[in-house]
């Protein structure tokens, strides 16, 4: 049996701490769903009362029934009160978690520049916030700040707050490495000694990236036998940012032999990540480790002959078991095996022989070259692969829109759409208006559309996302829009690319409609009949 | 005395195999110039002879006169041929270096797969080339390939490789991690037990950061006795990246009391990394460790206030020791103390007690609320404080704009921008075209302006981001325009935010401009006479 490490994930709350990172309490609910498929042990949900959407996400959480722990984060009690009446704490409880995280200090020198207090008024608020939630009943995780930076300052006054949050009952004694200064070498020589101190003791890391070894310094502390590892997906976090998950599990796990997620979960990894990227809409580095988009993608013709004889002669690992693949710059073989894979999933069945095939794989690996991204955009890949197969009957045919936005000073901005399509044989006129372009090109079109598709009506747009692709050119630059639309059963993704972010967006919201229209007949010339022959202008 | 570590820059070769980066001899002859200044002592070219680039590189760096050895890169000779006779070993010396890297291979798995020779063979290829360059009178660096792989595999093998390296005459022996899959309590092991095998070996360390390990191996191969050290700017190479000189340096250098690159160089480290990145023309990770831009930022509150008391609080080292700086976000986390911090790096003197400055935190708040972030938008957050502050001109107000974008079937889409502003009592009018909305509004604006302020010419918008703010009503939702704008010394960022895509990013626009033209004076009226008085539409 291989020994488990318990993985806490703080992407909501420290991740959140990272420049350019700001999560509403739908998307803290979004990523919670993953992190608990991913298998975690605990996600630290942010810190309750801190702001509303923190609120908004510990009521909502609780009704989803997750498997990972959900933990609120807050401080000891304030120096020189009583815990049971300290605000924060009874935040925590309110938030209705079952697990409370607490950060206290361990540094001397904070406890007298930072809190302003006594040695000993410290001790005693660590004791006190941690005794009181163990009270009412919460599991409580210790996070000990700057333990690291403590003890080489003063090694007595580290322990001793170690030894004080034990006594308490704290179930998990933290050391974090809150400035990220450590060396491995430095974590491996404190937590052995503490093992010495403190015999038997609920070790916990957390460390940050500073110096560019939050990664090793967490495998040095599991090394010398911790077993709690708190980080945060894509290591996103204040200043250089927290441990990276999406490398210590790997490492754990793959190279180390211990127990993290479950070796059935590792595949998602990076289907996570990327996720998690979407969502916090940060441009994942192509070079992350594991689960980065050219992890193991090889360039040099060299290495890519010697890949095709033997993937272990330039990869550490199998790509899929992290749920990456390989990707070859240059060879046409890339990616095949994905779309083989993709379009069996939609009950598709290609010849991968065929001329078709090829065309198609042709198609898609151009689009991919332009910026598209399919990953993200099921619903776009799948009309592509229907179309290549000759099953999709196109329902409408654009034939053009116009979109105004115009405003006065001292006036709301106005957004008004115009636009025409052909829907069998009869060419629809329409106009709408919107909070903005999107919304009066959406309203517009499904204006036309409604008249012979009323199922339309249940469908409506639930997500909209904008990423601007090569920043070099700026305002000329191309930008990837992604559309998500719901109807009362299901959701799907669609995707659309122009240097235009209004063309971008039309091509993503006219896929959308594509697809919900999947399966519909065309109206016959009948059924038209009774509607107007001329173009019909609404308002 | 401290023990020197001799510094050994691939971005030029190994770095240029990351996807997304290529580099021009121009680019090559750049790099070569600052890496030179910063004081590494070995600058890896290229390949001669692979292209025409790398020839026309090695030409023009011989005139430089640079301090730093210039290495040239090639294989061993190959299999069942003569050393005096290889092609690529010619090129070599034909390329006019002192210096050549060779690399061979020490994973006998290695040799058999991708060589397809026998074991005795590659130790005579190693054994020939490194012998004949060295009859040349060249320094020659011997790069091991997949050496801790092939220890583990075949530790004799392995070490004989670098053993009959050092009997041809190598002077560095280059211990390579080539996958990336290593850890470093493996290197630390593997290293030390070579100081058995070959007491006073003149050992080097190559890492790739498969794992997210590349600078912990490292330093686990110094801190186990190697004297030579090879990686790249930022960690640029394939698949994840080589080690990252820029946080190597500084942890051998500050942390562990090595002597790389001198302490008076140190400073230049930042400066030289981002105008590496900006030549490669890939975005630096603002989370990047020691030189990003979010290395010495503070975000929360708490965090903040502790900084302004003692900066050792959240920071492990002085920023400018490295040449970077400590910078405070301001955010809808951080008190009161960020702003202050901010409007003092302005050279604005607040009086934190004023109402004139309540109220501006009372509108930065309420903006944030609205979703404005300031954290990525100084130039924004500066207009707001010096308005406050009584002190900003504004040299032209805004009447009206239009957008209009136009597709129809078959042919391009088509963005135009109407434009209306006051500029010394003057309304001008003017109107733009563009790639997309952005553009165009861009176009229309700064024609408005040129007339009266021709120093905008010099400025440029660098870069533009678009962030949905809210999901839930998609395509009704807010959204967050940041634009970068350049002009010849600096560039600064703006921010928008709307219900409206064009009306945020117009926001944008006009603080950018506003920005641009902080200390200008107003046209005066008798200036505006030599103008049209009527409103002027170019096109």
């Amino acid at each position: 049996m291989s020994k488990s490490i318990s993985i806490f994930d703080t992407t909501l709350r420290d991740g959140t701490q990272g420049e350019g990172i700001s999560l509403s309490a739908d998307d803290k609910i979004k990523i919670a769903k993953k992190l608990d498929a991913l298998g975690v042990h605990y996600i630290e949900g942010g810190i309750p009362g801190s702001n509303s959407k923190d609120i908004e996400f510990f009521k909502r959480v609780q009704e989803l029934g997750l498997t990972s722990k959900v933990t609120a984060f807050g401080s000891t009690r304030r120096k020189d009160s009583i815990a049971d009446q300290d605000a924060n704490l009874h935040r925590i409880l309110e938030s209705g978690v079952r697990a409370a995280t607490l950060v206290g200090k361990s540094w001397d020198f904070h406890v007298h520049t930072a809190l302003q207090t006594t040695l000993e008024e410290n001790l005693a608020m660590i004791f006190d916030s941690i005794a009181y939630l163990k009270r009412q009943g919460l599991e409580v995780i210790f996070d000990a700040e700057h333990f690291f930076d403590g003890f080489k300052n003063n090694p007595e006054y580290a322990v001793s707050v170690l030894s004080k949050a034990r006594e308490a009952g704290a179930d998990w004694l933290v050391m974090c490495d809150t400035n990220g200064g450590s060396l491995p070498h430095e974590v491996h020589g404190i937590v052995t000694s503490l093992n010495g101190l403190l015999p038997g003791a609920p070790l916990g890391i957390h460390t940050h990236n500073d110096c560019e070894l939050a990664v090793a310094n967490t495998l040095s502390a599991v090394q010398a036998g911790v077993g709690h590892v708190q980080g945060t997906m894509n290591g996103y976090g204040e200043r250089c940012g927290n441990a990276n998950l999406c490398s210590i599990i790997p490492n754990l796990q793959l190279k180390l032999g211990y127990d993290c997620i479950g070796e059935d979960n590792l595949h998602h990894l990076t289907n996570t990540a990327r996720y998690v990227s979407e969502i916090a809409n940060v441009n994942m580095p192509v070079n992350q480790p594991y689960v980065g988009n050219a992890a193991f993608a090889h360039k040099g013709g060299i290495h890519v002959s010697a890949i095709l004889r033997d993937s272990r002669t330039y990869e550490h690992i199998e790509p899929e078991k992290v749920g990456n693949k390989q990707r070859v710059l240059v060879s046409e073989l890339a990616g095949q095996s994905n779309i083989v894979s993709k379009a069996h999933d939609m009950g598709l069945a290609f010849d991968p022989s065929s001329e078709q095939y090829k065309l198609v794989i042709g198609k898609i690996k151009d689009l991919e070259h332009q910026g598209y991204q399919f990953e993200g955009a099921d619903a776009s890949l799948e009309l592509l692969l229907r179309e290549a197969n000759g099953e999709l009957q196109e329902l409408f045919t654009f034939e053009s829109f116009k979109m105004l936005v115009e405003k006065t000073a001292g006036r709301p901005v106005v957004s008004e759409a115009f636009v025409k399509i052909n829907v069998a044989g009869q060419s629809i006129y329409t106009a709408g208006e919107g909070n903005g372009p999107v919304n009066a090109l959406d309203n517009a079109l499904r204006k036309a559309l409604l008249q012979y598709f009323p199922s339309l009506k249940d469908m409506h747009l639930s997500d909209y996302k904008v990423r601007v692709l090569d920043d070099k050119d700026a305002t000329a630059a191309r930008v990837r829009v992604l559309i998500e639309s719901k109807n009362i059963e299901n959701s799907w993704n669609t995707v659309g690319v122009s240097g235009n972010v209004i063309e971008a967006s039309w091509e993503a919201l006219v896929d959308s409609m594509r697809y919900a229209l999947l399966g519909q007949i065309s109206p016959s010339e009948t059924e038209g009949e009774s509607l107007p022959r001329q173009g019909i202008v609404n308002h």
